[in-house]
């Protein structure tokens, strides 16, 4: 709609009921001002698509796209006759909008955005989960608080983040709101490409959100671009229950197709590596400490154990040289170079004993956030890469964005991280980025951008002086930073009390939870993170089991912060996974296996919470049972506090 | 004491009651006729012992050695004043005496045995687990009746068994029997060497088994010795309750101490195997199928899976030529040569790549009986293993011993049996003997021979047409087979159902039981016997766990053919294991673990029966549980029908 004085403006009703009331569009620009008023509709156009498309692997094979599109085509009726297109999309599962900025009638070919003026008005105060709209690290704890009592500014200074930069009461997306009739949103973007990552500004008072891009100081903007070009999308996603959220797959239909045709030379998999045991100050990624991890023995021994357990990547970290000169250091430009292994470490012949077991190494690079020195040796690095036969590199950005005045979130990085992305696909080479850039559904334009973290990890429970994560973590998680895309949380911690390593910290769930995780987490690499050693329990089996790709994926039931409950069938083998996570409250969870198609039998093995468990008395307590289930079959499980729940369902491929 | 006429005669008392009442002594010999009548005490002689020895390994480390001796010289009075010496030995848990033929007065220098007179008269007639005295085999199922309902000689012409020779009403050793008051007797010999096997023929009318050696058709006698020399012993283990029978260790203290100094090339392992599969026919021992089983590839396969597991060693039976002329043809002599492999089969590679992954190759020797031709191969195959630096074998004697006329379990063959195992001792070489010679604690001496089969093993479950072990099986096993010493069970079937192999076999035992197995059967090697693929399960966890070789062990209660729990301390890591099977029978068992060291805590994983278990209905029915145990817990766990329940005892290392 167009308001009085011409301001574009749009709501969202879902049902009959205003979820988004009046909300204003438009853009401070450099030079031009701002574009969002005085306009008239020059004209509109309707389009609409029902399809289906198949994904390379996924949480589910084939994905409904099914939208209605209003394009409406705005022009100031004056001289410079500015012009500003909006894209709005109905879905069943939500709504979206794009601006797009068309070729202008006067010599105007370039903007620079001081900020995107882009309003989401809420119509009540909701209860919201939500992390501070940091520019620099998603990496916070979840905050579970009313609208109006937001309160991202006392998020700053971080003693557990590297960097943190939070200029003003944000927060950052996806973030998930409960309405009272209990209808839940989830704001994000899709297809953030050549543009600046948006966090929320909040204005209490208002229940007023109002989009803030992440800036640059180093360039004084936030976005720069030449006309034409599209902006990311704006979503709400909309369901009218909690695990009703986690059905939506608007965040991939935004984005364009692949543009990767052959993608044989990746699967999905479960990969151990050499990582863990640094967090627990075992070993270290440097060399200097005499208590090297990436040793060629010790990665031989890792590959043994995955080819042992159906893992097939080992993720060696530490392996290159320059952790002497990482955290703590302002000058880390050319300290990396990710070709020259350390002496104690043979390459060549660690990813060949790894061949010769079906297992790839899968590379690091730790940029530690020196972008430039990254850029310049990207194509080496991945020439290595191609030459060893290895497809998968796990990047990470560890401290403040070197050139300094970018942030992790800004346009320079979200630029950063598609020519990785896309450079990485020439080689065919699949990145899983530490400290990326939020998921907005790239994945399905690069398929090859597989995972990526962007919330804070298993690693926190390690040495986190918070604690760790508290058994609610996980529990929101799955329906705030699962909605923007898969995370390689790194599940799987079996020695949950730490020791001997760790005597003010432990892992805040059951053993069972930890089992579940491999269920309810959504990624196509799946890390058993915990010490070889550590899985000589009965309960690996399940990590050995558990599928990595999906044919679908069927969430069950779960609140926001309270629990969930996941079933996913195993793509190719017919098999089904469930898991189910609580809070620090126990709870009995329903599991209806109607879903089970009619007439199939199944072996499964139950891993339940012990009588005994509890995350923080008696954490390994632990049940495991074997059964036959089918689509009859509806059972109750009891989830211990920071509990957990997860069966595997093995197709009966013989009629008994 | 003597009686009237000058017979050697002997009894037993238990406490006041009269367990065996007076039995004759003798022999019938050829040229000098019976001796045992007609003689005077020439000389009695006391000795005791009361000491502690060391087991290289075993079902305990230490062995209390403790009895009463008396020696009595016997000679009759009058030319050719012939000589018997009697000695007897009264132990805490049985009594025993062997036969001394002295140097006789006149030119008596060899002695040839037509039988040997010893008789074991009962004074009740009580129940008894028995196998028929066959001179070829033992793998026969156990009967339970009353003593004077025992016919052996209807368990002739078994369709399962290869050979098979029951001459006359008779027993073989050990058998176990009931009386009315609860005591459990059990009757076999010990330091059995130079001499035939002893059955015990019945009188079932007058309550009578008289000694029946096996003999030799070749040779038309029994025994033929040198004098000096001793017979083996002849001995009743003797338990006011069964579970005590286990306790014993009398056969092992009437041997003679190890003749081997050095035992450090041999260590207790677990095992995995190229053998099952054949007895599903899978594959075959014989090359000429087609489905070759021993092949370089397969067998590294099963290498990586022991490796990745800790199991120690891989079996690979069907490795040499030869097995295209095994069973079913008449000159099977000079067939095996044990040192050529089949082409498809790089012995040399096979060894190094075991090495490789700190993995022994078990080399196989299937004599098919043909015992002239391993004679005479022996030193040419052990110096194969020796350059291999191998160190155990698996021998088999499948088949009517060659030459004719000889039987499993006569002089001739037991000396083949020790000349092989003393050979074996010189090249380093332990010994596991299939279709043995009874094991009667030679093991001490021989501490190589270091397990052996000799009775109804796992294989017939593939394939007999009698439906396999019934559920009572092992539970008779445990108190009669197993009184004799260690057997090489091959447990660990997870694959119950035998499917798609095998349309009307299964195991009659749950998943629980195949566990409990470990524990329950004592063995310095133990197979894992399935096929690796099926062993993708939680359970497998124990047998990952469970110890080989134990510091000690506690039969904490059963009952005969009903049911049994024992507990066994590993040596060296200070874990305990429990087991406990039962028949076909549910029932509760309760295990008090007060026999724990005070003041310890385990970190326990209990394996027991699921609700809906039974051996035939639903052996996979499991459940898998995690707890603390200290010797304060006394819990009771249910047993399915068939059933079984194993706990591992981790002890905790570092406190909470």
């Amino acid at each position: 709609m167009l308001l009085e004085e011409g301001i574009p403006a749009y709501s969202v009703y879902h049902l009959d009921s205003l979820l988004i009331d009046t909300s204003l569009l438009g853009f401070d620009l450099e030079k031009y001002g701002h574009i969002g008023f005085g306009m008239e509709v020059l004209r509109t156009e309707r389009d609409s698509e029902d399809d289906t498309w198949e994904q390379p692997w996924g949480e589910e094979h084939y994905v409904h796209n099914h939208y209605n599109e209003l394009l409406v085509e705005l022009m100031q009726p004056e001289y410079p006759y500015r012009r500003l297109n909006i894209y709005f999309r109905a879905y069943d599962d939500g709504i979206a909008f794009r601006y797009e900025f068309p070729r202008q009638d006067d010599d105007m070919d370039t903007v620079v955005i001081l900020d995107e003026q882009t309003q989401f008005q809420l119509t009540e105060d909701p209860t919201v989960w939500w992390t501070p709209g940091d520019w620099d690290i998603y990496e916070h704890l979840y905050n579970t608080t009313k609208f109006s009592k937001i309160d991202a500014l006392s998020k700053q200074n971080h003693p557990n983040l590297a960097q943190t930069y939070i200029p003003q009461n944000a927060v950052n997306t996806p973030v998930t709101m409960r309405l009272q009739d209990g209808v839940h949103l989830t704001f994000h973007e899709a297809h953030l490409e050549d543009y600046a990552g948006m966090t929320l500004a909040v204005d209490n008072e208002n229940l007023l959100m109002t989009s803030a891009l992440v800036g640059s100081d180093r360039l004084g903007y936030k976005v720069k671009r030449a006309i034409p070009f599209e902006t990311p999308w704006r979503t709400v996603q909309i369901s009218d229950d909690a695990i009703g959220l986690l059905n939506s797959r608007m965040i991939l239909n935004l984005n364009p197709p692949s543009k990767i045709k052959d993608l044989s030379w990746f699967t999905p998999m479960k990969y151990a590596g050499i990582w863990w045991e640094m967090h627990l100050d075992k070993s270290t990624w440097d060399m200097a400490s005499g208590r090297h991890g990436a040793t060629t023995e010790h990665a031989m021994e890792l590959i043994d154990f995955a080819a042992a357990n159906g893992l097939k990547g080992v993720l060696v970290e530490g392996w290159n040289t320059g952790w002497e000169h990482w955290i703590g250091f302002e000058d880390r430009e050319g300290v990396f170079d990710f070709v020259t292994p350390y002496a104690d470490y043979d390459l060549d012949s660690v990813v060949a004993y790894g061949k010769s077991k079906g297992v790839d190494i899968i590379m690091h690079h730790e940029t530690s956030a020196a972008v430039r020195t990254y850029d310049q040796q990207l194509d080496t690095a991945f020439q290595l890469m191609q030459s060893l036969d290895l497809h998968m590199v796990k990047t990470g950005y560890v401290g403040k964005i070197i050139p300094a005045g970018e942030y992790h979130h800004g346009q320079y990085m979200v630029n950063h991280y598609r020519r990785v992305v896309e450079t990485a696909a020439k080689y065919h080479i699949a990145i899983d980025a530490h400290e990326p850039i939020k998921d907005t559904g790239e994945r399905r334009t690069w398929p090859n951008f597989v995972s990526r973290e962007g919330m804070r990890g298993q690693e926190f429970n390690a040495w986190a002086s918070d604690g760790g994560n508290p058994p609610e973590h996980l529990p929101i998680v799955a329906y705030t930073r699962m909605m923007a895309g898969p995370f390689d949380f790194t599940p799987g911690v079996f020695n949950l009390s730490l020791k001997p390593y760790k005597q003010h910290n432990q892992i805040n769930t059951t053993l069972a939870q930890q089992l579940a995780l491999y269920v309810v987490i959504y990624s196509p690499v799946q890390m058993a993170c915990d010490l070889p050693e550590n899985y000589a329990h009965p309960a690996f089996q399940f990590i050995r089991d558990v599928g990595v790709d999906w044919e679908q994926s069927i969430p069950l039931n779960g609140e926001v912060g309270n629990w969930i409950t996941m079933a996913r069938e195993e793509r190719g083998t017919g098999n089904w996974f469930v898991g189910a996570i609580t809070d620090e409250n126990a709870r009995d969870v329903q599991v209806d296996f109607s879903f089970l198609p009619a007439g199939t039998s199944f072996a499964a093995t139950v891993y339940r919470d012990g009588k005994t468990a509890h995350y923080r008395k008696d954490p390994y307590s632990l049940t495991i049972e074997t059964m036959t289930i089918t689509p009859e079959t509806n059972l109750t499980f009891h989830l211990a506090p920071g509990g957990g729940l997860a069966i595997s369902l093995m197709k009966e491929t013989a009629p008994e």
